[in-house]
């Protein structure tokens, strides 16, 4: 079965021409420390290194090459790797000759960095040789073995390499020996769940079911044994590898009871999203119920209780971590552009398991939200950290806030989050196109074609839009089979109203779990579908005390949000009427092109009064409230910004 | 010059006995690890010791009455001190031959535990004899010695007691002649105010010019070296004694420059507020216009900018401190106890300093809202912390809230607070009038009588009144010299309704910076002043982005907050109509008796609605709104708790 999607959407490409023109040769630049950049803690913690990157570095060092001691964290080799993993998926769209000699020479530089056991790690390999998979609470080695396991499946898909395969069956053997419940292996997990997803994917490649049965071995250890990570703590009983993790609670690593046994989205968000991820590919892998019904459970308490309306998530600083149900502050939330990257992951392995657009909506929301304000429209400048709200003053000078930025560092000191991206946008055919049994669903409205080709099948559905900007989207379907396939167009449930056609017929829409469901049968069709795409409001569940009294504006899947460059200071003064008209207007020379919304509105006059505390009721003027889309935010010097407005 | 005030009063009363009859016999207890009591952590922090108290254990091993090791922090001396600075004052009200028994036996161990040289830690004494003095970012050996003159000057005042005095003024001459601008002194600061203070009381009492000339070389030397703790640091090179200490910037011990030039409150509001309450005491002493200057701008901008309305102060957890201008949140501040009982100390001195009321507005502010909040009715149970928003579960379950208690403690690991309430209410009396050359300045209105006697005074005054319950205030007043007296009566800036008369005959009432000015002359007069005392709104500046669009009922001295016990869960979903009556009714038997303010209002729906957002504004039911005083909150079981109310 082989099923891929080739982008000519004008929105996205210019993302992946800025993944492959300006992302990979910065963030390569970046990794050798030659970029002449300064490298911000993403929050105000003394113990986050920020001098340098380093990352190519300790390779060299671990390989021999190059003499001197690891720098950064414990975890700094899986920049490399996703960065390996992007220039993978840019060569399936670009392909480029230096680029991939490039990329060989890493992985050549990586195989002499590994060990003749398989082992991979500069960290413990340069500075703790003894300490191997002795804390694993902290250590991240088999976080990163499952980033370059990812990196090297990735890229054997996209050039062919089998040296970069070699490593990561060597490396994966090795894990799947040394990890286990047979006599003689580590009966235990690692802090930070990756190395799941990364078997999953040498199964996927190799079909070798050790990978597998690995994968599965960790999802399930998972919790069983709570008191593990403190029982490897006391035997090592030497300094920690990561300062403070062991004070935050089991939930953090998501090991406060037995996986299929949670029920609710805990701990630090991305391990959270991670682990749903692995365990929702070997969910829809096995076809195994109850791993299924976990990753229900969990995707239902993230997406009904704990998902901010940007599709970010993680209430709290602390952690990187979810708190409780209907807890989502606006402005000292997370919302890591890494953990709604996950999100998209988990989405895509729940559509595997069952056709719900569910899954797709909310993939919609994280990736056109919070996902892409993770980086500036130039690609070189990121953020960690997406708030719903942001105040320069504030951040400055309220440590609670130290880790809103309101403007993007040019780097991270934990530098998750600049290569994410470059991978998940680089590889973001992936997710517009679901093929499952005789399904092929529509997830995403990306103006693209895919082909789907098997034993029996011989399918190309070519998607034409300009979306959100145009409501129109069609489908231009050659099935060249006698038997009919089947076709899901995923129905938005931001929108109500909707009308479709087939060869040229208008037709009736009836939906299932969301999607609009049309048999092909043999031959040539186009299949049509108009989407009303206007601004809305948006109002929380009252359970979120935050945003009583507050609207957000969304137009199709964009949300919102108003910026001091357009509305002046204080953005807290405004208020939205609630009937006000919403006026959508495109701007093609604004922000790389986005549609601005105007309305009537109101400003709370703040001058005047001396006093705090006063009997009188603030005075207001009428103003004229500008929106922009969220992910454009911060693009126009360091300003204010805020996504739930007040109503008046 | 002598004058002291009696209090008769029914709301004050209850807790002056409470007080003697309950905090000091508990507390003793508490000192003497003698309470059957569990100890809390006043935030999530594992370094914080909550075994026991051990304050009285660990100086009996000073005094080497016992064996042991010292345990608690570094300041735990100073909750003794405290609880005898509370204890000399109780014996002013209500004398008792045993408590004073107990009392000269603490001196006694006390004096015991005094070095030789007249130092005075029993931390230092005990464990590390060689590090005195060589941490004082940390060490809080001057705070200490800060508290135990207080204390030792109070009780000498209470009992006459030249025993506690012997002490004080041998600690403070050591201390006088260690620290200075002299060859062979230590040009240093402690990190935590409180020296100055205690020095100034002893040179009220004795008269000694050095005392008020080394309070006066801490004020001033503070700030002008930044690297003094640093250096002091490098050179000790040895543990921490207060983990974390060091991270916070120099603003947290107010060092980021001298003092006069500091003219915004920051950093630890406890700290701050010590300070302010020496330089004001100095100034008023010495009539510095500079000191006064400095003064009345850190005032001005902790009244006009950075103070709660139930006048806390501190809006953030991380080193209990200041943030920025109109930055008040109201669910993560920390608003601790001590900080609203240093603000009543800082008002106390500018008072002294000039006759302007809003220094008494805000110490009743204070003291009817955030410091008596610090206590249950009980006087067992205490809040380290005063938030303006509670919702057990958050608290529970966002580490963001850890340190938002909505059960008040039995006892605290830093145990601060408890006996700071009850040394504050224990000498309330010395609140109420303020003595400055001719005048009389009435601050508070607490029924009492007031005498004042000099060489040539010899006036009293009776205040009759059942304030805030009952709106008559009248004051019975005898001048017993030939030259009038000026006394002058606060008109408290929260009412501009005020009828006065003098001696049966309706006047008009002028006010200067506040005060009613009367001119006594020879006999006996009678002034009555009633004041409009009705449930009003108060609205936030519009700078305080926290409350756009909220109300907050007051009455009076009393800001009124809602509790879930009266109003259902999820109080965020109230709204109270800005219009509706505040319908105040006498509840003798709720809460030790209070007034309640009812208000029609709606509920927000909650039910129904699964998805987290939705186009659907929500609905709302009508529901009358049931308010109680701040103060009184927490005390009928654990509960949601909020002060600004949505208005709609």
């Amino acid at each position: 079965m082989k099923h891929e999607a080739r982008i000519s959407d004008s929105f996205w490409n210019r993302y992946r021409k800025l993944v492959k023109n300006e992302m990979i040769p910065y963030q390569w630049d970046v990794l050798n420390d030659k970029a002449d950049i300064s490298i911000e803690r993403e929050r105000d913690d003394a113990s986050i290194p920020n001098e340098k990157s380093h990352a190519m570095e300790n390779f060299r060092i671990a390989a021999k090459r190059a003499k001197g001691e690891h720098y950064g964290w414990v975890f700094q080799d899986s920049d490399v790797y996703k960065w390996l993993e992007a220039v993978s998926y840019s060569l399936c769209y670009e392909w480029d000759d230096d680029l991939k000699k490039t990329a060989d020479e890493v992985f050549d530089l990586i195989k002499d960095a590994q060990e003749e056991d398989g082992y991979l790690n500069t960290y413990f390999s340069i500075m703790e040789p003894d300490r191997k998979y002795r804390r694993l609470g902290e250590s991240h080695e088999l976080y990163c073995a499952g980033h370059f396991i990812e990196a090297a499946t990735a890229y054997h898909q996209a050039t062919g390499s089998p040296d970069a395969l070699a490593i990561a069956t060597k490396l994966a053997d090795h894990i799947c020996q040394t990890f286990g419940e047979r006599e003689g292996q580590i009966k235990g997990v690692d802090g930070h769940e990756e190395i799941e997803i990364g078997l999953m994917r040498l199964y996927h490649l190799t079909g070798k079911k050790e990978y597998m049965d690995t994968a599965s071995f960790f999802l399930m250890e998972r919790g069983k044994d709570p008191g593990f990570f403190i029982r490897q703590l006391r035997e090592d009983n030497k300094d920690a590898l990561l300062e403070g993790v062991y004070r935050f609670p089991l939930k953090y690593f998501q090991m406060h009871r037995p996986v299929l046994e949670q029920d609710t989205a805990e701990g630090h968000a991305v391990r959270l999203v991670y682990m749903s991820t692995a365990l929702a590919d070997l969910a829809a892998t096995t076809g195994d119920e109850r791993l299924a019904d976990t990753c229900r459970k969990i995707w239902r308490n993230i997406v009904d209780k704990r998902m901010y309306i940007t599709g970010g998530i993680g209430s709290t600083v602390t952690g990187e971590a979810f708190t409780l149900d209907y807890d989502l502050p606006n402005d000292t939330m997370y919302c890591e552009t890494c953990a709604s990257i996950g999100l998209m992951f988990f989405a895509r392995q729940m559509l595997r398991i069952e056709a719900v657009a569910e899954y797709a909506d909310v993939m919609e929301r994280a990736l056109y939200n919070t996902v892409i304000s993770g980086m500036a429209l130039d690609g070189r400048h990121f953020f960690y950290v997406n708030p719903l709200e942001a105040v320069p003053q504030k951040s400055a000078n309220d440590p609670g806030k130290s880790h809103v930025k309101t403007v993007r560092p040019q780097w991270l000191g934990c530098a998750c989050c600049p290569p994410n991206l470059a991978r998940l946008i680089a590889s973001l055919d992936r997710y517009i196109y679901t093929v499952r049994n005789d399904e092929i669903l529509v997830n995403l409205f990306i103006r693209s074609e895919f082909k789907y080709e098997d034993d029996d099948k011989n399918i190309t559905v070519i998607q034409n839009c300009d979306y959100p900007k145009d409501p129109k989207i069609s489908f231009d379907i050659e099935n060249n089979n006698d038997a009919s396939v089947k076709l899901k167009i995923r129905i938005p449930s931001w929108t109500d109203k909707y009308t479709g056609s087939i060869d040229g017929t208008k037709t009736d829409i009836a939906t299932e779990n969301g999607y609009w469901c049309i048999d092909v049968t043999k031959g040539k069709h186009t299949i049509g579908l108009e989407l009303e795409i206007i601004p809305k409001r948006w109002y929380s569940n009252p359970k979120v005390s935050e945003n009583t009294g507050k609207v957000a504006i969304g137009r199709g899947p964009f949300i919102y949000c108003a910026e001091s460059v357009d509305n002046g200071e204080d953005l807290h003064l405004l208020g939205l009427s609630p009937n006000s008209f919403l006026d959508h207007k495109w701007q093609e020379d604004l922000l790389e092109g986005v549609g601005t919304i105007e309305a009537e509105g109101i400003r709370l006059v703040k001058d005047g009064a001396k006093e705090l505390y006063l009997t009188d009721r603030p005075q207001r003027s009428s103003q004229k409230i500008r929106l922009i889309p969220y992910y454009a935010w911060a693009n126009r010097g360091e300003n204010e910004m805020r996504v739930w407005i007040n109503e008046i």
